[in-house]
């Protein structure tokens, strides 16, 4: 078994010897730009912990890792064009920094180079992982689909945000698990547990994302907190919120999420007080600790010997601060 | 060997039975609106005569021909982001009939069930199929973004002109071909050389929707001609008879494209004249048949016995209306 930090540096000597220079420089130089920004590379390092756990050879499996980067840093690029978002890991956006459409065009360019990519894994089983990389793609376009028409739908249910929430962030978790364990070539029954595993632990990773957003440190979040508030979007934290507050309160909760003009720093703070007052942080917490429980009680049921380095990094994943 | 005709159909029908029913509506309705617009599917239609000169199966091989469909609908509804294009095939684009966002997400969604098509092939060379995906996509990035490099770069060279449009169509057209050459098992000598053929059409195919632009027929060619000119584009028309012109013409001309306010229709009709002045119409035919002679020459390299059906589909692009 390889410790996670052997994982954590395998990962980042592939991803640095991919070169991404050619011409139109517009292109590439967005690509270079968010590939070498490094962020915690969570994807690549669950995929090779799986892989590793299942038995299998994670110098081999490092192909189709840094293959799901790619592709996760693809749907960045995309994404925040669509939320118009300036800042990411501290950075500017691809959209901020050249444009919209150069940010189409080198998103749409790094999801070919991600195939790509993935081809170079050359083994017989790499159809099941393009097949898994495919499916994936298509379900965090809809995830990401949910999450604009949400922006303008009235009554969002807390179960259509952890739909959008699974579709968005939590299946591409669990394809990274999965991608791990089909490179180690695990019983297809282990492959898809471990999917469901990563699916839950991916929910509570983005309920903690949504947390992080409120209360967040802002230099080590690398986003201004608080964006979510500003930006008025339904998260769970919000709805809860709205579920169970009184009427005068939800209304209020409303009203400050209604897109009217407010002084910002105000209506942050007196969000941040219903919310407390509510006791949303512990309530969004609970639900977290619920999917992982889940998780658990689907790894207790993989008959892998050492499950170390996956529970170390599961619990990085839930303990984060940024 | 099949007839275009029958090709056509059995292209027809694979694509009627696609379905891109799912939820959220907003992505899926995009995908279906665009795939059943039909459009001339030159490419898949290219993809199977190819197979079909090599020998090749080509009821096999429609679902690698109709992937390429999907992935050149794909590019369709990004460039349409981009050009900020209202029509295209008569109907109002993507971009337009729903918004910015929705067309970047449904074209993400189509890109990848352009790779989950390619993937119902199942054959053993599938992997060269997606790798000529994977390296076609790529170029043609490359070729959009040199496009719209074009729009602030002054001294577009005709050699950089004839590169992009390389780069964003020809290839394509290329990759069609070879991916029926492919799939028919053909020498990697005759696929590189069908490429080749197919890039040197696809070249005269672009300079011909250049020259359709400025002289076709509204109905017939689906967009309200003259938007090249409207949108101050850097065909082969335009910096050829710069080349030529005389220096007062040239400085006219680049006026006219500089991005000042002009009466449009008066603005087209002096543009209009200038080409007639220096012939350019039959200047860029004279370039479409070097292009087309080129591709003649590969060809009769090309130890097939029955080229009649290809021959007759080159014809069709070579002398088209629309």
């Amino acid at each position: 078994m390889h410790k996670i930090e052997e994982l954590i540096e395998l990962v980042s000597n592939e991803i640095d010897k991919l070169s991404f220079k050619g011409t139109p420089a517009e292109l590439y130089e967005p690509i270079e730009y968010i590939m070498s920004q490094g962020g915690k590379r969570l994807r690549p390092i669950l995929s090779l912990v799986a892989c590793d756990m299942f038995g299998g050879d994670v110098i081999k499996s490092v192909t189709p890792a840094v293959s799901m980067e790619m592709f996760h840093n693809f749907t960045l690029i995309h994404d925040d064009i669509m939320d118009r978002a300036p800042i990411r890991r501290g950075l500017e956006t691809v959209y901020k920094k050249w444009n919209a459409n150069i940010a189409i065009l080198s998103g749409d360019a790094l999801f070919a180079l991600a195939y790509e990519k993935l081809l170079a894994y050359e083994n017989d089983n790499i159809i099941e992982l393009i097949h898994l990389l495919n499916e994936t793609a298509v379900g965090v376009c809809e995830g990401q689909q949910m999450d604009i028409n949400f922006e303008t739908q009235d009554n969002v249910s807390i179960d259509e945000y952890i739909e959008m929430i699974r579709l968005k962030t939590a299946i591409l978790i669990g394809a990274c698990l999965k991608a791990g364990a089909i490179s180690a070539y695990a019983d297809k029954k282990y492959q898809d547990m471990i999917y469901d595993y990563g699916e839950n632990i991916g929910l509570a990773f983005q309920l903690m994302d949504d947390l992080l957003d409120v209360y967040g440190n802002e230099e080590k979040f690398g986003k201004t907190p608080g964006g979510d508030i500003r930006e008025n979007k339904k998260t769970y934290i919000y709805l809860k919120c709205i579920e169970i507050a009184s009427e005068e309160d939800a209304n209020k909760l409303k009203d400050y999420f209604s897109g009217k003009e407010f002084d910002e720093s105000e209506k942050l703070q007196a969000i941040k007080a219903l919310f407390e007052k509510y006791n949303i942080k512990a309530i969004t917490e609970e639900l977290m600790d619920e999917y992982y429980k889940k998780a658990m009680e689907i790894l207790e049921q993989i008959p892998c010997e050492d499950k170390t380095e996956l529970l170390r990094i599961t619990d990085l994943i839930m303990h984060r601060d940024h």
